[in-house]
């Protein structure tokens, strides 16, 4: 077990992820996935496609972060600009990779389709990429430097990850442990703070749920320690039975 | 009917929605409901509940967008700071607002419970702010500026957008409409690509679908005026009708 921490975000391209006409599915997934490998998701943003969104954002996660996963806009139309914006992030030159184009003739071939312009669009990769395998659909999604880029249909967003997540380095895996609450977090909200003073190296997340008539409360707490997470969980046990024996 | 666009962000702020252990319900929302208002969500970022990523997040989008709504982190617990986080990002002070104190003295004393000094912090409003009222729990949100912020819990957040949404100011609605495609976007890509640049005052999208064994495509065309927006549609159709028919 290693205490290096490793942090990544994510980054959904669309115009439908902002007019409300597709709920993005891909986030929450790569979250979990990422948690389970022991890396740190610490930002999401959602851009529409246009490039110089997709520049910006790109270039100041990039920088903060160990690894950035993009999702949506590399398809075969006129509307998919995420791999042209890559490029222009990271001012190098794009084309029609030779590996792509093998891919996709093969498979447009033994599927007895035209090899069209449009799906000509889906091997356009910027310099030096690696590629990510596809094997919901061929077209490959990916990767320069630090930076995931793959499809925003969640069944290939999918199984892309997975190819991807053995390559990644994880960091030291973040423990949790959820404790069931009865009460609102009013009442708890100060012994919490309490709590979380004296157990500096845990995070204690207090989360609000609402039934449609009284509020109850996940305590979470966290640590890349099992020891120093349940002294945490324990101090959390003994304030709620207090609570509970008032 | 105005020509004016107004824009807008949203900035959802809690741990346990970069942890996957919570998926968000709000964006999506918020989305639709701007939508429908003529308002463009433009960007959407999701942070930890760290102040130094709120503030950053908070004034990159200000600045930018004519509106910027946020979700979570306004309860009563030592991890909710997204009130103190928004102060520290206009640079103003915060306290107990004796509004927001009013209202939550009453709500306890009502239901028999005690106003600790947890259930005080909801009262913690930056000066000046105005407040949104939340018919769910009392806790009140605020606007500050252009900068709306709200809770997390999607029955609270959604009652407070519910009395948001009066007050601002509409731009010109995008209207839009789909067109079901049996196709996948390797064959319409480049027709596509054709109606797109003949129709510049539209937007035409396409959004592949996979049902699990073919693709198939939403094609979607926007635009703020009716007759634009019917114009390519109409394009759209002839060229589905001559690929029906090859």
């Amino acid at each position: 077990m290693t205490d290096k921490v490793i942090t990544a975000a994510a980054l959904a391209i669309g115009d439908e992820l902002l007019s409300g006409r597709t709920r993005d599915k891909n986030i929450g997934h790569l979250a979990n996935a990422l948690t389970q490998q022991g890396i740190d998701l610490k930002e999401v943003r959602i851009v529409a496609d246009e490039q110089e969104d997709i520049v910006s954002a790109l270039n100041a996660l990039r920088s903060r972060y160990s690894y950035v996963f993009t999702s949506g806009g590399i398809g075969p139309t006129h509307d998919d600009i995420t791999a042209d914006a890559i490029a222009a992030a990271f001012g190098i030159g794009i084309t029609h990779d030779p590996r792509a184009m093998a891919l996709l003739a093969e498979h447009y071939s033994n599927l007895d389709m035209e090899f069209t312009t449009a799906r000509k669009r889906m091997a356009r990769i910027p310099d030096g990429a690696d590629l990510i395998d596809n094997p919901v659909s061929v077209a490959p999604g990916f990767r320069v430097e630090n930076v995931y880029v793959m499809a925003g249909v969640p069944s290939v967003f999918q199984a892309m990850l997975e190819s991807v997540l053995p390559m990644l380095e994880g960091g030291a895996k973040m423990l949790s442990e959820t404790v069931y609450c009865p009460h609102g977090e009013g009442t708890i909200g100060d012994h919490l703070g309490h709590i979380q003073k004296s157990h500096p190296e845990t995070s204690i997340g207090s989360y609000p749920k609402y039934d449609g008539e009284k509020f109850y409360t996940n305590i979470v707490v966290r640590a890349r320690n099992e020891t120093k997470m349940l002294a945490a969980v324990s101090e959390v046990n003994m304030m709620l039975e207090k609570l509970n024996s008032e």
